[in-house]
């Protein structure tokens, strides 16, 4: 009987050329937030349940896992942690926790796993990657911008050349659905309709919102609202509402002053976009690719998420790059360099026979100390089955010790790309490989 | 009323400082272990909860963090999932279930962490990193020497000049006992015993064995046996038990084949070796540091972990470094580069006031894209603000973008470092910057 060797339901391992592909997308990530000033901070893969539940909603509870207390309490069923459900709550737990450690702006980066009991589906899994930038601790719009230009680099350098920010404000959205006279208590319920006018059209909206107890009228107005142009109609009609004001100007501000960074030329604001409105009290932002359904990555200002835990707000933004997602796209769009599936191994060493081993281990202590990826065979088996292995490992060079070379100080080389073979002195090995890698 | 905002017991949150001192730990491993052959591997942080329940002992069943069903199994306080306790098992079932994709000899290696609820001390923790290395698929001691050079090799990289190879084979621990009369019932018990020779002396460990209802003639014959040489005295004395001989040549070759890798002259045989002998089934290894008191990592050969998984069995040996360890004793005794330390941002660019933030925008944007890690003070603040807090984070240079160098097509760079402040044309300021970075 052999026993169940799947991955838990919904997560996945990584083989080797996997990780090769998460970590150069990774990489990409990490070296432009920090060329952008984030630093990088990491929190454990669990919290203390009391720190998680409540703050992502309803649903969210039902989707956070939960660890059984330990030793005689086990036997409880109860629970005392609950793993990392995103990379924000933490963030604001570690802000309220080290104020005085931090510096006044805190720019973090945290590229680490979340875990969520969703149902798994084509590209939803229970264990996935998020990659976010945030900045705490101004209301500056600057910051804004400087977190939308980090993520347009990181998706302009991994080849994506064709995404939109959607760009919107809280304060925006309340503004346009208290004119139209839609009461507070069911500005949720209008939205989660609104939202769907590309799919079924202004009835169907209008129909949606009757259904959620807004009357047709109103409905209809919120409509008219929502497809007005943003800095001159919309700050016309809604001149009446300072907040709402003061929201298009900041909107506008920010397009306006990202024109000459990345992220210039992307933005298009769009005040039906509301992420599940969620923690966000002002800007709130979306990157999408036109012919990919759902979103790349999403964030925006959340002032008040730290004030949960710190007791006095702490205003912050943030963005949160869905790491699984772009590598599906880059996978079914073949946008990785050729790099990227490179072997993973320069060169093997062979082993000729039983006795000399001694002299395989040191050739590859040899070019190991000179920066190659050696691989050395490690059994005394036929030369033709050490070739075939190293093909198989799309290995290019081989090296073989043989009885005659070695006595005169040389080994042969075996380029498994042309199938050249040629003798080289012991000491010129490394050299030789290296010259030739990189032609 | 503020939260708790603590992070779980027995975890911690790394600010970017530590962050950094661990990342580069971990980029040595990685280096080292890539120019060894070993290739990436990743597994999900939890594991379906049959899949580790009944490996680790009794003692580490206690020790498994068990997630609660969801949904509505949540009330019946059952766990079907259990997070990852070390990075063994999970490959073991990658092997399984991988067998036909992975090549004939698989050399992985996995840097992750695992998760024990064991009692938190100093240096303990419920939540640790484990940098492992492990060749699958053959019996040959070359991969035992491979493992060995390549931790030997981290180890002396990140500057660990004095450690120490403890080395043994349970099949010459098995010979010891069996040859002193102890029933194999209790090897286990003996081993716990002779172990603490250094600590209690002889008397204390024939009057420990007695305890555990080992005569005290036998005790003290065994003590007599693993006292000895083990190459010549134990060889001898084994003579009638062919496995222990295989082993004790085994253990021979190893030393002298490492002579010419980073673990020579390193390794020591140590017969009362046992790690808790777990798994292993052949060679049983551990690094130590003289005056530290405990390991830096452990491994060794384990031919039937696989087969718990596949049916058959799978040849298979590895090493695990602690990284927690590893970064206590660095730090204790500052054996990080300088470099390390080195602040996140190369130059932050100030605000001059509210209406040229767009020209500070394209400035920073221009030195990033010049491959600078620039920092934006997003706020319009006094400059000597600005200036104080660069000076807090550790940047070494400020940019000023003042109204006569602008009408200049200049700017003002200020060195924190010596307090020189110069005028630079803007088309040379990541230059100007970039030489004085090295200098």
């Amino acid at each position: 009987m052999t026993a169940n060797v799947q991955p838990a339901r919904g997560t996945r391992d990584f083989l080797p050329d996997d990780v090769r592909r998460r970590e150069y997308v990774i990489g990409v990530i990490r070296n432009v937030y920090e060329r952008y000033g984030f630093e990088p901070l990491e929190t454990p893969a669990f919290e203390n349940i009391e720190t998680l539940l409540g703050k992502y909603g309803e649903e969210g509870n039902k989707l956070i896992f939960k660890i059984l207390k330990r030793g005689e309490h086990e036997a409880s069923g109860e629970a005392d942690l609950a793993l990392r459900y995103d990379l924000t709550v933490p963030l604001a737990r570690v802000v309220a926790q080290y104020q005085s450690e931090l510096p006044r702006f805190f720019k973090r980066y945290q590229i680490q796993p979340v875990w969520r009991a969703d149902r798994p589906a084509r590209g939803r899994f229970r264990e996935f990657y998020q990659c976010d930038v945030d900045a705490i601790g101004t209301t500056s719009t600057l910051v804004e911008i400087d977190v939308l230009s980090a993520v347009s680099e990181v998706l302009r350098r991994l080849g994506f050349d064709n995404f939109v920010i959607r760009l919107n404000h809280r304060e925006l959205l309340t503004g346009l659905l208290a004119a139209a006279g839609i009461p507070a208590a069911s500005h949720g319920d209008a939205l989660v309709a609104i939202d769907k006018l590309d799919k079924i059209q202004r009835e169907g909206v209008i129909k949606d919102l009757a259904g959620r107890g807004i009357a047709a009228d109103v409905g209809g107005r919120a409509l008219d609202l929502f497809q007005l142009d943003v800095p001159v109609g919309m700050r016309l009609q809604l001149q009446q509402q300072e907040r709402a004001v003061y929201a298009i100007d900041q909107l506008k501000e920010i397009v306006e002053l990202s024109a000459g960074t990345p992220a210039g030329g992307r933005i298009q604001l769009d005040p039906s976009l509301a992420r599940g409105l969620s923690y966000y009290t002002g800007t709130i932002m979306e990157i999408a690719v036109p012919d990919l359904a759902g979103s790349l990555g999403g964030g925006g200002r959340y002032d008040n998420l730290v004030g949960m835990f710190l007791g006095k707000d702490v205003p912050a933004c943030g963005f949160s790059l869905g790491l699984e997602r772009i590598l599906v796209v880059m996978a079914e769009r073949n946008m990785f360099p050729a790099s990227v599936a490179n072997a993973a191994v320069d060169v093997m060493v062979t082993i000729w026979n039983h006795d000399t081993r001694a002299d395989s281990l040191a050739l590859a202590a040899q070019l190991r100390e000179a920066g190659l990826r050696v691989d050395l065979y490690p059994e005394a088996d036929k030369l033709g089955k050490q070739f075939k292995y190293a093909s198989a490992r799309r290995v290019p060079f081989v090296v073989i010790l043989g009885d005659d070379e070695r006595g005169r100080g040389e080994v042969a080389i075996k380029d498994l790309r042309s199938g050249d073979q040629t003798a080289v002195k012991r000491s010129e090995v490394s050299t030789y490989v290296k010259t030739r890698l990189n032609g």
